[in-house]
């Protein structure tokens, strides 16, 4: 039998690196949906058929219900969600909302009209507490940002869904990822676009935030293969972390970005893009997604590389 | 410099016990403070004045606030919540979006108009996993119903405020407590009353739910002394279980209220009172709240021959 995949999200950052894997690895365009908030399918436009781009507000609980009694999904990649943390920042209260409504919408409709499919639930390295050791699956939790507390709820709901109703759900733990077409709002895509700003002319010197903190950065390609993988072989209930498992500061990697520039320029730290409560260091351990036969396979360099050049093309 | 005490959920099961223990320890009624959703405040009426028993629902943001500028308190027990476990597996999306709504309202007017104070916040054992093991506070967090998830989200939540804002913040996470004055949808109240009933000649058997499962039950008036010393001793953002650490299957729970009681009768297990998912056990591990200082006190058989007799007098 044919799957019919269903991507929430899916014409998102991660959501097209994700169809993009997918076609190539031959599954058929008209099998796979995604959904999105806005109507500009974006990138995704070009990949699928315009009648597999479906506009959804996953908030509206009957909306959901009518996409999947529709589709009958049988793998569902659910990405989406209020998905940035510097945003969540200043909207704690809709960051956490938005992502319980939706999180217990998408159960809801699977619960009750596709209990068959298998369901990737997307969490957040920013569920963990901070740590100067790197974070397993079995670290604790605290979240410092109000996008981890709702990464956490959403990641529970799953849980509980998975135990209470023996539904088919992994859930994945992934850590910083990067690529083309990622938002300014992230740090990786933010230094790229303000370096080609450079480059440009428009602009003199780059302005950063916290250069102390380390983070562990994977390619999005990278991700999603981890996601296509735990799709097939994820243990139902499980949770996955997905990282690079070496970490590096702000500072080294903006000076990689500067080096594969073709400018030279002045670094201001300014206040307004320093992060209250940033945790210092994140670094995955992932022997447990290592064990099902993932790695990561880009080196960083590459990864910087192609987002500056995507930048040089916008 | 006399504390200004506000409880939240204050004339509820936890919350009257809690009033008794303050006024106990001298605490003059004039000082304690109570919340409560509805407007009957049943046994806190008779412990303190009038006055400090203020009519609030705490999802509504306005109405918190008000509260807090007006009181000012130095010390929050904030012990309100939908405390369900049974109805929350009707309720959903009701039950964590309530538990959501009234945590972010409570913490952003403690972080707005009294960040001195300090906080106690009222998780769960329902948080954990299931496991066969004692759960220590290290445990793998993993609700299997929607009351635990709520529960996880208040508790990331506070985690979250004390870590950003430097708020001085406690979390608990106590396991099952009972006592006169509790509901009926809770196991002890529910076997009580029925007894009481079959005692009255009203009713000939008692209707039960699954029997095998265990629990760590404690006396509400040990959990409130724990409550009273982790808002004196406890370290701010860290947290602590509070139960019994032995357990005991529902049968012999059962077992012990029948012998305590003055009539034979029969037992019949019921689909109604099951619950889906249910976990098969639940037992504490307490040393991190031991080295405080803390053990219970009450037996169980105590406890259980209390809240017959308060049945009786209903």
């Amino acid at each position: 039998m044919t799957d019919i995949i269903l991507i929430t999200g899916g014409t998102g950052f991660a959501g097209s690196h994700l169809v993009e894997a997918l076609l190539a690895k031959n599954q058929a365009p008209e099998t796979i949906h995604v959904t999105s908030f806005s109507n500009k399918p974006g990138f995704v436009g070009q990949l699928l058929p315009a009648t597999n781009i479906h506009q959804l507000d996953l908030t509206q609980t009957e909306a959901v219900i009518k996409v999947f009694t529709k589709l009958q999904p049988t793998q569902i990649f659910h990405l989406a969600s209020f998905s940035s943390p510097s945003l969540s920042l200043e909207n704690t209260a809709k960051a956490i909302e938005t992502n319980v409504e939706i999180q217990m919408n998408v159960l809801e409709a699977m619960r009750v009209h596709t209990p068959q499919a298998r369901l990737l639930s997307i969490g957040s390295a920013s569920e963990y507490a901070s740590s100067p050791e790197p974070l397993s699956e079995t670290s604790i939790l605290g979240p410092h940002d109000p996008y981890g507390v709702s990464k956490v709820a959403q990641d529970m709901l799953a849980y509980s869904y998975a135990v209470r109703f023996e539904l088919d759900i992994v859930r994945v733990r992934p850590f910083n990822h990067i690529g083309e077409r990622q938002e300014k709002g992230f740090v990786v895509s933010d230094f790229a676009h303000q370096i080609i700003q450079i480059e440009r002319k428009l602009q003199q010197e780059i302005q950063v935030g916290n250069l102390q903190v380390t983070r562990d950065f994977s390619d999005v390609k990278d991700i999603v293969q981890a996601y296509l993988l735990l799709m097939a072989e994820g243990k139902s209930g499980e949770v996955y972390n997905v990282g690079s498992s070496k970490d590096v500061t702000i500072q080294e990697l903006l000076a990689r970005m500067k080096a594969l520039s073709t400018v030279d320029f002045a670094i201001k730290v300014v206040e307004q893009k320093q992060r209250p409560g940033d945790i210092p260091r994140s670094v995955a351990e992932i022997s447990k997604i290592s064990k099902l036969g993932w790695q990561p396979t880009i080196p960083l360099e590459k990864t910087l590389e192609r987002i500056l050049n995507w930048w040089r093309q916008q």
